[in-house]
Formats: structure tokens, sequence, C-alpha cells
């Protein structure tokens, strides 16, 4: 019987190198002969792409906080079910660019709906399937600054001010120090490759 | 000042001619000076009417039991806060052709979520908007057997066994025996016009 795979998630604020972490990542644990599934949120199986869609598209008041948050949640059900239990199953390690902590740390703290509250939606959502580890990519507020310029404005959450963003950071230092075992801090700063050095580093104890 | 107008939900199993019945009673109250508004779920907003489309159409596995709940959940708070909180608010009643207790009995008894569960994520997304009074027009067993013909079996939901069907029924009876103010059972037997009476006399209490 083939062991189950690992779930770890990347998360992190925008422009913080995230997406090309995760797949330096995955190159990484590929060459220690790991199988990966690399996949990102909103998004991920056909079903939770199409709410990414009606979630990324339209005016910033399309959708109220309760909505905005229930469908992630949902979009994340359908991420769960069809991609990436069947991928842990087969014993591959799941690498996810951003998944239920981002839920916590952008509509739970910064858009103000607690952080309790949509923990407890995505509980619901997706039930056991927590991330074995989540690695938050940080950078110190000078470099969080610069980093601002590079954000994706053209989306409904890219394009939020900067005090939100704010708030983003802050939410993830709190889940941080609430869950240190899943959750791990990592400093975003220096080469891509040093990043990916220190991610690998925080995944020691799940090592094959 | 405008008086808070009155929320009431019609509900009742596929065919049993809520569609019919909520025009008739929008008449019956708009005769009695009461502006109504007449909606339906899901949908109901323009972005209720969007996640719509993901519910009702495609095959019968598209969505998980989880995922579907939500995606009921985050149509409904966007039902609200666009449609239904406006209309209460400039003091008109509004009538809804389905709503929370449609998930209650489907999602939450049918679908074996359990009903607690869905009420929970529903509280979420609707917060206090819970209907001043909820109608769910009943069939007995016989006559409802009869009506499984007319069925809409062209749907994700209509289209499921009479055994879900008959959960449904089983659900609303439920509910009505937990919340007996806000939630009455209506005969759906005899004519319409004498549905119509049983529904505008179910709601004595509330007319001015």
């Amino acid at each position: 019987m083939t062991s189950r795979g690992r779930f770890i998630s990347l998360e992190g604020g925008e422009g913080v190198g995230k997406s090309t972490q995760v797949k330096a990542l995955a190159a990484a644990l590929e060459a220690r002969g790991i199988s990966c599934l690399v996949t990102r949120e909103p998004g991920g199986s056909p079903g939770a792409e199409a709410i990414r869609e009606l979630l990324l598209q339209g005016e910033e008041t399309r959708w109220g906080a309760q909505a905005e948050a229930l469908l992630f949640a949902a979009a994340r059900a359908d991420h769960v079910e069809k991609t990436i239990r069947p991928a842990l199953e087969q014993g591959r390690w799941v690498l996810s660019d951003r998944f239920v902590d981002s839920s916590l740390a952008y509509q739970g703290g910064a858009g103000g709906l607690g952080i309790e509250t949509v923990r407890s939606i995505n509980a619901f959502a997706i039930g056991e399937h927590f991330p074995d580890r989540t690695l938050i990519l940080m950078l110190d507020e000078g470099r969080d600054r610069a980093m601002e310029r590079d954000r994706d404005a053209s989306d409904r959450i890219g394009g939020r001010p900067s005090e939100y963003h704010h708030k983003v950071e802050t939410a993830f230092r709190l889940i941080a120090a609430e869950e240190p075992n899943r959750v791990r801090l990592i400093d975003a700063s220096g080469s891509p490759d040093e990043v990916t050095q220190r991610l690998v580093a925080a995944l020691g104890d799940l090592l094959p």
C-alpha cells in the first residue's frame, strides 16, 4: 500500500515570490525522488476555476464579505475533493500556492470577518485536509513597501489599498504564532535559491 | 421613517405549486395595499444568478456536498445583501420562492450534512435575515407520489431519486416542529385559490 503524500501550502502577501518558490520547491523535492503536484488557489480544479472567475472579475463591490468568504470556501472544498485528496491518496506530495490560511488572513483578519469565524467555515469545507505544513513567505516592513509597487493591482483583491495588505501580514504572523507546528514564517529576502533552501529546511521533519 | 417590511419565504418539495402560489400570495398582499417584491432562490440577484448557473448545470457529480452547500450559502448572502435587505429597508415585503430552509432540508436533511451544520453555515451567510415567516407547502404521501411525475428532472437537483425527495419532506416537517413560530406547514391540496387563502391566513399576525 502506498503511503499518503504530504500536503504543503505556500502563503504570503502579494509580490513576495510565492509562484516562483512553489515551482522551485517542487523541483527541489522531485530531485529527492518525491513526486509533486503543484496547484494554486483560488482554483486548482475545474469547478474551483469557475468560482475563481466569479471571485476575481467585476467591481470591487461585486461581492460582500460573507459571499466572498463562502465562495473561496466552496472553491476550496472542490479543490480538495477533485485535486488534492486524490493526489495525496496516490502518495504524491501536493504543493499549493495559497490555501486556507489566505482566507484566514485576507477575509478573516484583513476583511474583518474574524479569523475564527473564517476557520470554522473552512473546517466545514475541507474537513481533515489542513496542510501538513504551511510556509508563509515574509519580508520585513521596508522590503514589504518596496514590493507594493509589484503587486498585481489588476484583480479585485490585489487592487485593494496598502492598509488592507498590512493587515494581511499581521494576520499571517498571528496564525503562525497560534499554530507553530503546522505554520512557519520564512524569510523571503535574499536570492531565490537562498529562499528555496529555507523552505526545504522547514520541511526537514517531513522528508522521507 | 418607513417601517421595515416583512420577509416571507415559501418552501416545499418539487412540483408542489410554489411558483404559482408565490405570485398569487403577492397579488393578495398587494390587494391589501402591501408593496411586495417577489424573488426566488437559487438566484435573486446578479451575483446569485451567476452562482445558480454553476449549481444547476453540469453532471450530478460536478459538486461534492460541501461545495454545493457553500455555493448555495454564498448565493444567499448575495441575495440578502443586494436584493432582500434593501427592499425590506424601503418598507416593502419580500416573498421568496425558496430560501434558507431549502438548504436545511435538501443539503442538510436529505444530503446528509446535517440540518444544524447547514444552519450554522447559513447563519454566517445571512446574519439576522431569517424570514419573519416561512410557509412550507405540503401534500400528503399519496399526492406527493403523484406529483413526482411532474417534478423537473432536467436539472442537477430536481433529477435526484424519489428517496432523496422523501427525505426532503421529512426534513421540512422536522424544521417546522423545531421552529413553530417562524415555520408553518400549509396543506397544498385543493384549488389554487384555496391554497392562497391558507397562506394569507398563516400571515394573519403579521398583516398591518
